[in-house]
């Protein structure tokens, strides 16, 4: 059932555009015409406009910035119920002291109210799309629809839960494929391949292809499961992929910082595949990073992310960004790697082609979908505005974020959030929280040993 | 002259403690008493004490954070408005091709507006001191005394300016040492051994002794510095430094990046020497970093910073504390480097050593100067409340600066400043910034050629 939405015009704003080469251009003082989901024209500023477009429901925007929604390419959205429990410890430990005993306690409650609060965190910072990773995916995918967001939701699996779990997995794709007017699409997600054999993924390969749909995966998340893999298989976790038929499906692969040179050719040679990269997280868990400039070399496309909030701490995709762009030149030690196009356009176009949604996400051009975010760049920290793009990636917050459409319909406006009871979210989540911060080591859903 | 203050009340926060050992506790439901310029009492929260207090301005606090100021131990703060001029370039240009030249357009009134501007900034973000080397103080000086900020103001003065503009300089010391009702202090500030010959140094540490003030330079700021500083003087930056008498004086150290195991023991042997570390800058320019760890374990204080913002882009020092934690983590591969209570305490008492000001600033104590900050950490990023410590340095934003108080005055109380007019701020700086932003290369005002 289509959802209800005016027409909009979003009036007198500055309109970055980004394209796949990497040029990036403001169209100063422009209008952005929105008819149903799409944008259906971008022109210069009409002040008759509004008396033309009679129907159509005008979003004052002049001096802002517009942007197309910001895209979190791999996420556990719903583990911000768990954030700040688990700092300054190895990865080992926070997968098996903290991350998976905590998980133990999850229950499918949880997963809607920290879904919901996850997605208010979200259209606060100008996210208006997420690929994202959890279980209980039915109540994720409820909170979802609720917050008017957009999103790729795929059902987490373990080998060890077995064949009928990857079933249930693959009836949830089925059951969520396309749902709340087109915005929600769904995704397998087996874990790992460290938590997956060999014929665990090849099922998951089969299960997409029958419903053609991708895999979401963990895969290469540090060169130590590299050298893991390649010592207990004698072949890296790409290769593993590769061999199991996963990357004949679409792929979104979150992390790769153990992607080794080897690994590129088959990257290349897959159906179509992607690397989530969540730089916050990898600083935290000295995890190393991404190889995005070898990856992206080989046409291969990268996407920006920010993980779960037990590691990252935030859901925050500007934050990403700045990162992301900031680390390329410090491990470079070369200011001139990874200029501010580029970074703008991993963001916005590469994040697109991570979904498989580059015809008609992350660019604000007519035929698009009218996922549009105003960012106010009046506060002192932008002031003199010598340059909107370098403000864009290196000064704006997520609090700069003024109005957020989604799918041509007003989902923050004025900093006031139009589908989501805030305080009754963070109440409900706050409750809960003696329980969730319990933590038993023996109890837990997982054991990290890859 | 004092200035007109009341005392104050601030009710029922959460206390944030850092002492110098980075033992870190958070003292939940506390009221903050404050007489004149100092804190007097520290006490768990008394319902009745708004009664019993009746000359004190209550501050209302329930839930907050209350943390000491953060000081800014390195900055050029009216570069504000030069931001977003110089991106993407290496450092060589960035000094000879940007930065050099734009600032032969520099205008006394160009430092007066922008220094305004940066202590807007400052003052929302939470930042209630700042160490700032730049040119035209006395203005800065002026900007400083009607924020209500704190400062540690040095002229900055190359060896090619002669002994005269350094003489200059040291008036300025003079004129404004304890200004402000204590507020401003004086530094002398010549640029860098780089700009700087041996006896220019010598007369600058010359001034100092006799002022009995402090020395704030740039110092061995990348490696190459090192190694061009050992090709032509047969010496590394710091044994230039210490050489020519500046470590007899209290002397903050800007960036370090190029500092050498062999410079450590000459920092040990100093009079009082810290480093100011401004990470996003060395992101940026591809500069590497200061060696933390191996100042701190040689007991040599190190404190946050954010360098101007045409390197930085904006004066952030909350972003400053979480790159430091997040890339001395990174650079280890080891999650367990930098622990949150050692971040903490870089950022409070590192800083405030930096200063020379251990004992006054720094910390939310009795006796100490009445530089508080309430953050709001109600927002959608930060909750569920878990851990307020890791929130504050992994989630919190400067647009979660809700109260600012220096010297025991309200000079931001729920996001509204009360001392500084923006709006007007903004503009004359806006009209300034088509002259600002032109560059001639040939018109520089000194030449990077270290």
């Amino acid at each position: 059932m289509p959802e209800q939405r005016s027409n909009l015009l979003v009036q007198d704003c500055h309109v970055l555009i980004v394209d796949d080469e990497a040029r990036v251009q403001v169209l100063a003082n422009h209008d952005i015409h929105v008819e149903g989901r799409h944008i259906s024209r971008v022109a210069p500023h009409d002040p008759q406009a509004p008396a033309s477009a009679s129907d159509a429901l005008v979003v004052e925007a002049r001096g802002m910035l517009a942007m197309p929604g910001l895209i979190n390419t791999h996420a556990h959205a719903p583990m911000v119920i768990f954030r700040g429990l688990a700092e300054d410890v190895s990865i080992e430990r926070w997968f098996n002291e903290y991350m998976w005993p905590l998980e133990s306690n999850l229950t499918e409650e949880d997963v809607y109210w920290g879904m919901l609060l996850a997605l208010t965190e979200m259209i606060e910072g100008g996210v208006t799309t997420v690929a994202d990773h959890y279980f209980y995916m039915d109540r994720a995918a409820q909170a979802v629809s609720e917050a008017g967001t957009r999103a790729a939701l795929g059902w987490a699996v373990f080998g060890d839960q077995g064949y009928e779990a990857l079933s249930n997995t693959a009836a949830f794709v089925e059951r969520w494929q396309g749902a709340a007017d087109g915005r929600i699409t769904t995704w397998m997600a087996p874990h790992a391949p460290y938590t997956c054999d060999d014929d665990f993924l090849r099922a998951a390969a089969d299960h997409a292809r029958a419903l053609g749909t991708g895999i979401h995966i963990h895969a290469a998340e540090v060169m130590s499961q590299t050298e893991a893999s390649l010592a207990a298989r004698g072949k890296t976790p790409i290769q593993v992929l590769a061999d199991s038929g996963v990357l004949e499906a679409p792929t979104i692969i979150a992390h790769g910082c153990g992607i080794v040179p080897e690994d590129i050719p088959l990257l290349q040679q897959a159906t179509r595949v992607g690397v989530a990269h969540a730089p916050k997280t990898y600083l935290k868990l000295g995890m190393g990073l991404t190889p995005i400039s070898s990856l992206r070399e080989a046409g291969i496309a990268v996407g920006l992310a920010t993980d779960g909030a037990v590691s990252n701490n935030t859901l925050d995709v500007l934050e990403s960004l700045r990162l992301m762009a900031m680390l390329q030149k410090h491990e470079a030690r070369d200011p001139e790697v990874m200029p501010i196009s580029e970074a703008l356009q991993i963001a916005f176009r590469g994040s697109a082609a991570l979904l498989g949604m580059e015809q008609s996400l992350g660019k604000l051009a007519p035929g698009f979908l009218a996922d549009i975010v105003l960012l106010d760049l009046s506060g002192s920290h932008h002031q003199p505005l010598h340059s909107l793009t370098a403000s864009l990636l290196y000064n704006a917050r997520a609090s700069d974020v003024h109005t957020v459409i989604v799918n041509g319909r007003l989902l923050m406006h004025e900093h006031r959030l139009l589908t989501l009871d805030k305080a009754r979210i963070v109440s409900e989540v706050r409750q809960g929280m003696a329980r969730l911060a319990q933590r038993v080591p023996q109890k837990r859903i997982q054991v990290y040993n890859p």
